[in-house]
Parts: C-alpha cells; structure tokens; sequence
C-alpha cells in the first residue's frame, strides 16, 4: 500500500447552516421529515446557504465559488451548483460546480476544495450538501423507506491565517465490490428514464443491501482507520469529537468496532435518520450550534458511501 | 473584480485516450455517433480508461484516484467513478469520485485535481469525460438531436518533475442568468423520474435554446478571456492551439469574435459534433494523436456548458 503524504490545509470552517424539509412522518416512534406541499428541495439547499452565509457573517458576493456535494441532482442538466447559483447568485459570475461521492460528498468536497483554498485558487467557498432522498423511495423496502429525511446543509470554507486550524489529514478508498449494495439502477445512461416501464419500476428507487454493506464496512473499515490513524499519527483518545456519516441504526455496531465507544460519536439516527450527503455537514453544524463542536477540537468525520466509499477526515475546528 | 492569484501547477497529462459509439448517422452530411446495439456508455469510458493508461505507460494500479468527470449520471446511485471503478479496479481500493460541470466538467476537473496533485494528495489521477447523449435527445429539436454524438475520452494526469509543463493559469466563471438555456428539466428532485407522464414527457428531454447561448457567450466570454489573458500575462499570438468546447457550428462565429480566426482552433464538429463533457478531451487526444500538439505548446482550453458556466486554462502541454 502506497504511503500517504499528510498534507496540512490551513482553512476554517467559517459558518454552518442546515435545513429539514418541513414535513413530519413516525416510524416506529422515530421522526422522519419529507418535502411538504409547496417546498422544493432547492428551497433547503437555499435556507442551509443563508444561514451557512449568516452564521459566517459573509455575503453571497463574498464566495470565489459554490460547490454542490450532493449525491442526486435537482435537474438532469445544469449541475446543481448552477442551479443553486440561480437562487443565490444570480447576476454575480461566481463559478459553480458539483463533486459528487454519493453520502460523503460532503468530506470529499472539503478534501479538493481545502487543497484549492491552500493553493490560493480560491479563498472562500460555500459547499452545500444535501438530497431529496423522498423522490426514490421505494415504499415496498421498508429498511430504507423508514430510514432517511429530506434535508440539506452548508458550510463557508475558508483560508484559516491561524496555523492550529485545518485539516489535518484525509484518505479515500473506495472498493467496489460494494458498487451495488446501495444504488438506483435506473435514470442514467445504463437504463434511461425513457426505458421505464411497468416492470421494471423498481429499477428506479432507491435499493439497498443494509447486510451487506455492514458485512464490508466491517472487513474494511477498522483497518483503514488504523491506517489513518497511524500516518496522521493521531491516537483515538487525541480525538474530541467523531462525526460519522448517519447511516443507520447499525452505527452503534459499527462504532465501537472501530474503536469508538457510545458516547464519544455523534448519533442522530433515531432523531431524523439518514440524510444522504447532508449527513455528515448537518450534524456537524447542529453539535456546534448545541455548544458540543468548539474551536479548537480535534474532529474526525467518517463518510461512508455507496461505491463502496470511505472518508478519513481530521479537522482542527 | 477580485485579482486571480496565478497558482502554477506541475502536471503532465501523461497518456490520453479516446472512444466513439459504433453506431453511425448522417444529417445535412455530417456522421454522428450513438450506441449500436449491444453497446454500453460503460464501455466508451473503460475503452477511453484503458487507452489513456496505455499511452501513459501505466496500469491502473499505479493510479491514486480515479474521476468521473462527467454531466450525467450512468446510474442514479452510485456516482460513475465508482462503476468505472468497478469495471477498471475491482479488488482495487483507489479512491473514486465525480467532478459535473456539465460541459465543461473537463477543465473544472484538471483545475480541482491538479491542485489536490501540487499539494501532494494525489500523484497520479485517471480524469475520464464523456456522456450518453442519446439517452435524452428529443427526435422533435433538431437543433440537438443532430447535434449530439456518444463517445468518451480520458486522460491521466501526474505530477510533473520539469519546471516548464503544466497548467499556467485557470479562471471559471458561471452566470446562471443562462441556467435554462441549456437543461433536461426532469430526472431530478425538481421533477423526479416518477412524475413523468404524457403530458410533460419534453420536460425529460436535453432541451437547448442555441441563439440565447450564443448571445449570452458573446456578451461575457471576450471580457472573461482578457482578463484571463491579462492575468497570466499571455497574449494571443503565444499560443500554439485552442481547444474550445466542440458546442455546435457556431464555434466558427464565436471564436473569431475572441480573436481567434479560423485556423488557429480546433473545430471538429463536423467531424462528429458535440461531445458533451467528452468534447475537449477528446479533441486534446485527437490533435496529440495526429501530432497537431507537440509537447511544449502553449494550449488554450475553452469550456463552455450548461449554467452557463466557462472555464479558461493554459496548459503547458
């Protein structure tokens, strides 16, 4: 395995925001918010930019560009960035763009754009996250049906003059094998939205394996975090605060096999779900807003993904 | 205005590779491209992977990271890298992620890996471009339907040792005063695949308003590239080719209007029209593989896509 070189990116998370589609449904006495008549999903991705903007004391015209880190799209064409541009931006000639690594395009969003940031590309971005996980749902599979809400959320990112602020480190992996354990077969060029019929409905919605993306995060993951750990040379008791991506309620098994006892991660599970790749950004911004994240800590974001795909992430906030 | 800092990245775009549907069509004498029976998008974008490694003299497991970068999806979920991923690096652990600017998707991704290679977070980098266009082309605008081909490029990027190669100068820009000139409405959360019916079924089709794109680029692409030209401290007569985004018969009334007279660019539409996202890597292979672009030439890329989104880069080839 090839030796990765720690590379310190000196930014700041300047302000965070978030947003939860307004509609309420139970599961099994657990809270799930879906889109509500009237409310567009581009409206949350809006509200979670303002108040990402707000809590930053920026302006719009203060970003050198908007990055969307979002698994799904708003529209098929343009990306979503250019559409959010439409709402906040229109008029200014900020560049936009998407990165997209399904639920942990958010980590990977920060991993290139803190490496832009460092090398002086840009110096302030707004990265928003976040999907309509309501529009593929497939009432007929109930693990996933019951598991995720509809929200988004963003954070300012900039160049930090501080020098104990940034991040530290971050590693990628994705093993494909998993490719199929969490997809959507249909809506892309493998079987276009024109190829839909009766029969094969179900190609369309969301599709997930639970048992078997737990089975191959639990062979891969902990020798990947020891890894990471190592060549950051950080130890778990270093660590202030972990925030993995709120995949299920399986992060209570998951965790402590890595190494993280309950307690010492954040777990919104039971309280609005699985929010696809506004998971990890808004639970970030909540345990800041709640007093839990402060400057200073030393963070861990764990993304986990479709693909399958994995983000080590440290971050002095 | 803020100044562009110029940021020199070390790059070489070490191997190049291209790949073009088998189906052929003729319209007003010019060929076209689509998938022949039998033939899948994924196939287009391991053949294009497969030749760039070649020409680089590498194998995929000397890559770091391989990028989709792409305006379409091949599946809803996961994103395209990872399926590449899945055809290309199976058992594999290289991290897999997309970059969608649409059209321009391309430039933005030398631009983002590029920078993420400067700063030594990855080596060497698999950027892959290229979309199914005949998946959403409306038989009824035949401004588009005759427009479009199939096809895939790649290409691999590395760090450079020499001083004298690599990427001199990058600047996007995005005006979303032109976000609907050049969209497919539905397939996203806006309009999701479910919602389609007989009445809206234009609404899923690749929808261009030509003449509105074209004034919107004549108004703000002249100013852009002085500046950009400016800022690097360029001037025309430096530069050994152009290669703009292949977006229709029109590049011969926009370029002139860059200063750039016929002659001086690459315009292969009527070779085999607009590429998508595969257009300027495809066009980069092509004059390198006809010896048209020499190592050491001073290449302009412009691209131009749906957002409306341009990118400037100088590129020490």
């Amino acid at each position: 395995m090839k030796k990765q070189k720690t590379v310190m990116r000196h930014v700041r998370l300047a302000g965070m925001g978030k947003a939860l589609a307004g509609g309420e449904l139970c599961f099994a006495g657990e809270k799930r918010y879906r889109l509500r008549a009237g409310e567009t999903f581009s409206d949350l991705m809006y509200q979670a930019s303002c108040r990402a903007l707000a809590a930053a004391g920026m302006e719009i015209e203060d970003m050198d560009c908007i990055v969307c880190a979002t698994a799904t799209p708003v529209q098929a064409i343009p990306c979503n960035a250019a559409l959010l541009h439409e709402r906040l931006a229109k008029g200014l000639d900020i560049p936009a763009f998407d990165v997209n690594s399904t639920c942990t395009s958010f980590v990977t969003a920060l991993d290139v754009l803190s490496c832009m940031t460092e090398m002086g590309r840009y110096r302030r971005v707004l990265i928003v996250s976040g999907d309509m996980a309501s529009a593929a749902l497939n009432p007929a599979q109930r693990e996933s049906y019951e598991l995720f809400s509809d929200g988004a959320a963003a954070c300012v990112l900039t160049a930090a003059a501080e020098e104990d602020c940034g991040i530290l480190y971050s590693r990628q992996k994705t093993w494909s094998e998993g490719a199929h354990d969490t997809e959507i077969r249909g809506g892309g060029s493998a079987l276009p939205v024109f190829s839909m019929e009766k029969g094969n409905r179900p190609d369309y919605y969301f599709d997930m394996k639970g048992s078997r993306i737990l089975k191959l995060c639990a062979r891969k993951l902990p020798d990947f975090l020891n890894l990471c750990l190592r060549e950051a040379g950080v130890r778990r008791e270093d660590i202030d605060l972990v925030v993995p991506h709120q995949a299920s309620r399986a992060l209570d098994v998951m965790m402590p096999r890595l190494g993280f006892p309950k307690g010492t991660y954040v777990n919104r599970v039971s309280c609005y779900g699985n929010l696809i790749s506004a998971s990890i950004p808004y639970a970030l911004c909540e345990t800041a807003e709640e007093g839990r994240l402060q400057r200073g800590h030393l963070v861990l974001l764990i993304g986990t993904a479709a693909g399958l795909t994995c983000n080590f992430m440290l971050l002095r906030y």
